[in-house]
């Protein structure tokens, strides 16, 4: 499993290993991050680089960033879910096609690193996804064909300012991309088998209550559909990150809602790819 | 004023010259793009190494690019000028807040460069717009600070595949991304005083047929205050482009509606930026 992380002030990348990680970028200059090591279909080669060796960094003299810290473009595909769309409670059947919304990258931290709870809301809430990370890029990809563009799976707690999500009056944009607000990681898995996605367990927990749990084999739109749907507008570059959806259970969902404060602890987890932790502080 | 353009298949910066373009780029090798000018400040060091100097690349051996061909975000302001919320017919106020979506560089081509129509759909429109481009970044601009960190003017055509806009339930990110739908340009002006936003007049020409016009004094949401929202929940970098809001008059709100199509010529023009021009071209 590949991860990016920083140390030092410095960023690296490189494998995941027992006890910390073993930093592989040294090694390559050619590639200045996990984007460039993707677009050049080199995984497989740093995988290889990494065989036998020790830990360059110890668990405790890094933090991770999220795994292509430096993508093109990160899209989200929202109201993926069954019952999701019902929670909107306005009366609407569910649409032909799936809502898609844009993500900055500084509105995302690594594994470990504390989501930030704005001054400006206390409405901070949790969506814990399963990402997938273009390898090979096109335009107009067959659905067919679909899954075979995918380089790696990571795992994405799509943290919103649930009240400036309605902000204004069309779009998400403003409550979905406070700096830090949300997370991926911890690592990138690579996507070698159409099973790694057919029908995957996907669970969220606050301080370990299970709050969200259900499998992508109940998505309405799948991956596959997202990637042929999304590449129909726009040309699919290697690195692009794609967010898949959220199952129901979000804290607005609750009556009253319930909103992360600092203290909290958010666990997004689905099996083979991982799970990804954070924290809650105050900006 | 300063431009972006491609040549031989090489991309270069520089200035706009009476008989074509003065490029600069070579020169300053220390800065890759008009992103990397604005972001260490130069500008002015820019129109210093320009003076006086001649034509390089003559009318027709280059072709326009976006002035900052690598943004890391461009933000797109929504129903900001009077009459255009009229023109939701849903009954409802002015929001209270200004609706805001993303789009992707890619979505985007320079002056001249005809827009695309795709196969999917005969509905590509304008939208004539002024764009600013910051210059010093920042979190929580104050509003009566926020003109001074702008770096430039320049025009947008905000073009759009108008079902795709309602293609899902929220958002409107698949019709404001299709690639090269939407032009930016010619040039980056200078922003040096208030002035040269106050009051400007914005017009859209199709054919040579006034189909927009307005001024930046009757927007609803002005820029200094674009520019606090924005910065209330996202940090600012230099280069980053906000495009700034269409007066009432594309071609969706005709009865019945009239969409762009090959051969069309649409002009975007403000007092003291340029024009924009570009055609249209089947995909």
């Amino acid at each position: 499993m590949f991860a990016t992380f920083r140390s030092n002030g410095e960023q690296f990348y490189g494998l995941v290993a027992n006890g910390g990680m073993i930093a592989l970028s040294p090694e390559f200059p050619q590639w200045k991050t996990l984007r460039n090591v993707i677009e050049a279909g080199e995984l497989r080669t740093l995988a290889k680089a990494g065989q036998g060796k020790a830990v360059t960094h110890p668990e405790g003299s890094f933090t991770y960033e999220i795994p292509v810290p430096d993508p093109e473009k990160i899209i989200c595909v929202g109201v993926n879910f069954p019952d999701r769309n019902a929670e909107y409670k306005d009366g609407q059947e569910a649409p032909p096609n799936m809502s898609l919304f844009i993500r900055f990258p500084r509105s995302f931290v690594g594994h470990g690193v504390p989501l930030s709870r704005p001054p400006e809301s206390p409405q901070l809430d949790y969506e814990g996804e399963i990402a997938i990370v273009i390898g090979t890029g096109g335009r107009r990809i067959p659905e067919e064909d679909a899954l075979s563009h995918i380089a790696g799976l990571t795992l994405c707690n799509e943290g919103t300012i649930r009240d400036w999500v309605r902000h204004a009056k069309f779009n998400v944009t403003q409550g979905k991309n406070w700096d830090g607000s949300g997370s991926i990681g911890p690592s990138l898995v690579p996507f070698t088998a159409p099973a790694q996605l057919a029908d995957v367990g996907l669970e969220t927990r606050v301080n370990g209550d299970l709050r969200q749990q259900d499998r992508t084999s109940r998505m309405l739109f799948p991956i596959a559909r997202q990637i042929a749907y999304i590449s129909t507008f726009t040309t699919l570059v290697p690195g692009d990150i794609i967010v898949t959806g959220t199952p129901t259970g979000a804290g607005a969902r609750f009556d009253p809602p319930v909103w992360l404060k600092p203290g909290d602890v958010i666990e997004v987890s689905a099996e083979g790819i991982g799970t990804l932790r954070n924290g809650v502080v105050d900006e």
